[in-house]
């Protein structure tokens, strides 16, 4: 069966020397190779003089929102790389709640803050968004089958992604993967490889299969379309936030598509009139694994590092998509910080305890780095921000342990309650 | 600071002897003592008739949405025996997504058949519904602790919903409660209480320390507003699949609770017109801990019994609301069935490879009942069906393991993963 392309698609656009390519299945620039990462390129006027893109009342003026009604990133259909003849998958991505937590604002010395949890999404990280848009474009590919190397979100959300769509998958895990992660994958049903080697051996084995076998590659980075799912939560927080549009999005960074993806969203918003300005970009490195930070501060090209940091979903040495996470930061005026393991560690206590969300170390990260960031002045105490939560805590309950601090041993009794009542008084 | 009571509540009924007593502070019924479970009762005429509760243009027949913009439980305030006066706690608990899932329909040999996915609460599960109306009336009452023994759902969704309000919460959970259910109490800043003891003993402990130390009581069962955020899942049901309304609505039943307030829902939005059949319920209990079901069966009050199946949220020996349950199922003309762990092992696969859902044991119990059900011409292949899945499956990482499968191990090479995928297809 035969699909028509993305509606709206102009064309891939090279982020490194600028050439222009037609839609199709292909993912880097065949001129600048792995460092030519493609960006997709939509035709705006278009999208805004379709009668059929118009949006409910409050936001006519926009042509971004063509179903108002579905709770979901196909809200943004129009602005998304899909076919419209594919049927969507039923699991509802995206659409993430806002929360304002005035709690948590104060211990950080700000004014106002909101966490927009994205561990709510149906395999509890904001990998869904990449994943969602990945099964869309195997089927309309003509694929059957869609594979990449991950032991962490990537993987259980294409794992589950697929299950929806009814795509086989095949995941490629390096041998030391952690048992619990491998679970969510098999459930879903996946076909897991437990690769006897590293990462690296890992994802280069997935890279191979996928030619050799004629399977759809969904390692993120190097595939074009990934990243305008991840943009979605960017559309939603303009959306959802437009009356008190923040100052600063806080995001984690780890291979550069998130916060790359969340800035094009805003971009887009803007260019659609639904928001005046687009807020700075904060985006926030572990201090184990922080190339791009340190390409950033240096202005010059990326150099990979080692990688030490229990972020592990923002642990990358190499990261792909470098040159699209500072283009954005820097073109929204915004900032990057690196925090340590014992500050994530101290975020994940107090965004729980004082914001109600219990996020995965990387998930995060980001409130670790807008604390330090109004210590250091870069964020003001009188401005406001939005911090992503990309991932739910359950993923990673080791590490959480170590945050959580212990429980007390009681005898069954109401004296030896007591008894603790008082100590903790005394503290 | 005093709040006014719940604007639309009459009073609180006993299920046995049927005295009604005015709404306050109080837990079981005086004459029958914990038998004696109380049930809130509403006065819905005037809800129907206060304008300020008019519904979106497609419900206003129906006085129970009064905020259709709120994509949580608040868009029934009116239906909640809550105070206006309160805020409302920030995250967002219930309105959780309805999901169309043919593969599994056809899988269960059913017509048509939906999942409603409860674990996509804010601490996922079907327990925040409950949690957040137990925050709310122990804030309304004076306290600013609140209690209860449970090593599950029901603890951690109270220390998430306290963390979110800033209440205190202490848990006591049983000296043989597993670690990773611990730090999920604890990130959210509960005080945990491990006592040396069984269940019972922590059961007893936590009760006696909410009368001794004046803390707010969330055991459930015996509480009478907690079933009454349950019963807004039934709500939602009706709201959500008014269109198509199905056969049955599938529930798994451990403590009575859960089906009674979804039923409870259901008739509440027949007797406001939003709905003008109530569907029937079918109570999945474990084969290892079905006492409600055994007394539905006999028709004869309840015997305790012993415990054993992996489907720990529903592993209940002693429910407190089998009442309400076999109540709300007889009225209306549903039916219960008990499965298997191996049953219930199979529904964590195919709700999660045919539907999309990971769900924990006792989350995807009711998708096992129903497959039962069909086999055994309870539900007929031609009905339409709508299971509830009560909790997330990174709940249950060790369940999950014996459900899911093995990987492969593979060397890092394309012949490896060559003679993998010719085993597989042989297979």
């Amino acid at each position: 069966m035969k699909f028509s392309p993305p509606q709206y698609v102009n064309n891939l656009k090279c982020l490194v020397c600028g050439s222009s390519y037609s839609h199709g299945n292909i993912f880097t620039c065949p001129h600048c190779g792995i460092e030519g990462i493609l960006d997709v390129q939509y035709d705006y006027e278009a999208i805004v003089q379709n009668p059929k893109s118009l949006p409910a009342a409050s936001l006519r003026q926009a042509g971004a929102i063509r179903n108002p009604q579905s709770s979901d990133i196909w809200r943004y259909k129009d602005l998304l790389p899909i076919s419209q003849e594919i049927p969507l998958p039923h699991l509802h991505v995206g659409w993430t709640p806002v929360y304002d937590v005035p709690r948590l604002a104060r211990y950080f010395g700000l004014r106002k803050l909101f966490l927009k949890d994205d561990g709510r999404n149906p395999t509890n990280s904001f990998k869904d968004r990449a994943s969602a848009i990945g099964v869309m474009k195997a089927m309309e590919f003509g694929f059957n089958t869609i594979a990449c190397a991950s032991t962490g979100n990537a993987a259980s959300s294409l794992a589950g992604l697929s299950a929806a769509v009814g795509l086989k998958s095949y995941i490629f895990v390096p041998e030391r993967a952690p048992e619990p992660k491998i679970t969510q994958l098999l459930i879903f049903g996946a076909t897991v490889f437990r690769v006897k080697g590293t990462y690296e051996q890992a994802f280069d084995l997935s890279k191979q299969s996928c030619d050799q076998f004629g399977w759809y590659n969904r390692n993120s980075g190097t595939n074009p379309f990934l990243v305008e799912g991840k943009k979605t939560a960017g559309l939603e927080i303009a959306e959802q936030m437009k009356e008190h549009l923040p100052d600063w999005v806080v995001v984690s960074v780890g291979d550069g598509c998130t916060i790359g993806g969340i800035g094009k969203g805003l971009q887009e918003m803007k260019q659609l009139g639904l928001i005046d300005r687009v807020p700075r970009l904060l985006g926030v490195q572990a201090e184990g694994a922080k190339p791009i930070l340190d390409a950033f501060a240096s202005g010059k090209d990326l150099i990979p590092t080692g990688t030490n940091t229990i972020a592990d979903s923002i642990a990358v040495g190499t990261p792909r998509n470098w040159r699209r996470a500072i283009q954005q930061v820097r073109s929204s005026h915004g900032e990057m910080v690196a925090v340590s393991d014992e500050e994530i560690l101290e975020a994940m206590r107090v965004t729980a305890r004082l914001g109600g969300v219990f996020g995965e170390p990387a998930g995060v990260a980001g409130a670790a780095g807008l604390k330090k960031a109004v210590e250091q002045k870069i964020v003001k105490s009188n401005e406001t921000a939005v911090i992503v939560i990309t991932g739910n805590g359950l993923k990673d309950i080791q590490s959480a342990k170590q945050a959580a601090g212990k429980e007390h041993l009681v005898e069954p009794t109401l004296d030896a309650v007591a008894e603790l009542l008082e100590k903790q008084l005394k503290l």
